[in-house]
């Protein structure tokens, strides 16, 4: 269970960091675990991460992963915690609110599992979801950061897209969700790219000018033809096959 | 390298074989390897299939493959093989047809591979591939199906939906493939079955009434909100954790 140091406030100012963190943000996901120490103005006082995602956990493990995350931390702290630690198979079960939902009151929905020892006391925020049959959907750490985008931008009313595995589509009113849907964006492309036919074509340099280009192509193939997309896909294996880049 | 027996003439009639089969007919395919024996009216005399598709054998393993999958046939015979075991990693590449093609000349692009010993003579017929930019596509085997068709039904124009793991869409007129396309869908359903957060909601009885009922529902959705495949494919997760079927 390696952590990655990403940065602390002894290494950046040589200031003493119990006495500047004020409390400990925390997200929890299924595949990574990232917390940040933040002081009185609300500053990033350290960050760490690992990938002790809940994925990799037991119930009875959650106690001591968080212990050995924050070694450096030894006052009695606060600990907010957001993502998949408070799903059913997580730490403890966080039950969802549901949306429309106002997002300040996330917080009177937070759990307090068990933590041994007085020094950090955990609370684990709910998830949002949406019951109504056809648009079934469930979020676990993004009500979290539209709560912030809503600080960030007051009064911001629109869409928000937050790209990942599954990303989310948030329609955002100030600080109330008012509907949401996740596509399998991210984790569809990862299927595709490391277990499909198309991994025979996904081995060239990512990263070069011509990523640029294929993007574009493909968000203009999406915006004209999203119906085509199944078969939009299998053109970059037969494309490939036909100009000879892959074996045939 | 195992055989599956799927009938025989000795078995359904007790006729002599080697004088019944005028030839041998062959779909070699990515993953599997099916074989037919017809007599002179056209009857199939005997059926073989194994498991000794083109992504399990080298090159030089195709002859002994097919001499011990027609062990019972003795006397010298033609055999037409149509599918994968015409590509550049197959036996023997059969260089793609252009569409639009007139499948009545598949048999003019056959190659003839190698084969030790004079009982087989095998042909291998090529694919048919679409070079189009921003329509390529390819397809073997399908194409010798194709040809089955406007033969079964004579004068037949129109879309022929060969479902698979890349489904084929093609506008056929007469023996003319006139354009094709191939969708995904097969190889992506079985990537969200095994691989996917969706496999968690994949665990019940699949050949049930409610196999029919759901079908319908995502063939309806489908066609309704096209643009909306992979939001519409996380709802299976997000109902299921909803409703309590599954662990959220």
């Amino acid at each position: 269970m390696g952590t990655e140091q990403l940065g602390s406030a002894r290494e950046r100012g040589g200031r003493d960091l119990a006495s500047a963190v004020e409390w400990v943000a925390v997200d929890w996901g299924t595949s990574n675990l990232r917390a940040w120490g933040l002081d009185s103005s609300g500053e990033i006082a350290f960050s760490r991460s690992s990938p002790d995602g809940m994925s990799r956990l037991t119930r009875e493990q959650y106690p001591s992963v968080l212990t050995g995350l924050l070694t450096e931390v030894h006052e009695p702290l606060d600990v907010l915690i957001c993502g998949m630690a408070g799903a059913r198979q997580g730490w403890l079960e966080a039950p969802y609110l549901d949306a429309p939902a106002d997002l300040r009151t996330l917080s009177r929905g937070a759990v307090t599992p068990d933590m041994p020892g007085a020094q950090f006391v955990p609370s684990i925020l709910p998830g949002v979801c949406q019951r109504e049959i056809g648009a079934e959907d469930v979020m676990r750490g993004e009500e979290t950061q539209l709560l912030g985008l809503s600080a960030l931008i007051p009064g911001f009313s629109g869409l928000a897209i937050m790209p990942g595995t599954h990303s989310k589509w948030a329609i955002l009113e100030g600080t109330t969700l008012k509907r949401f849907s996740s596509a399998m964006t991210g984790e569809i492309f990862e299927l595709l790219r490391t277990h499909s036919v198309l991994r025979h074509s996904m081995g060239g340099e990512l990263d070069g000018e011509e990523r640029d280009i294929g993007f574009d192509a493909g968000l203009a193939l999406g915006l004209e033809r999203p119906e085509r997309l199944t078969a939009t896909l299998f053109k970059v294996r037969a494309g490939a096959l036909l100009s000879g880049r892959s074996p045939a």
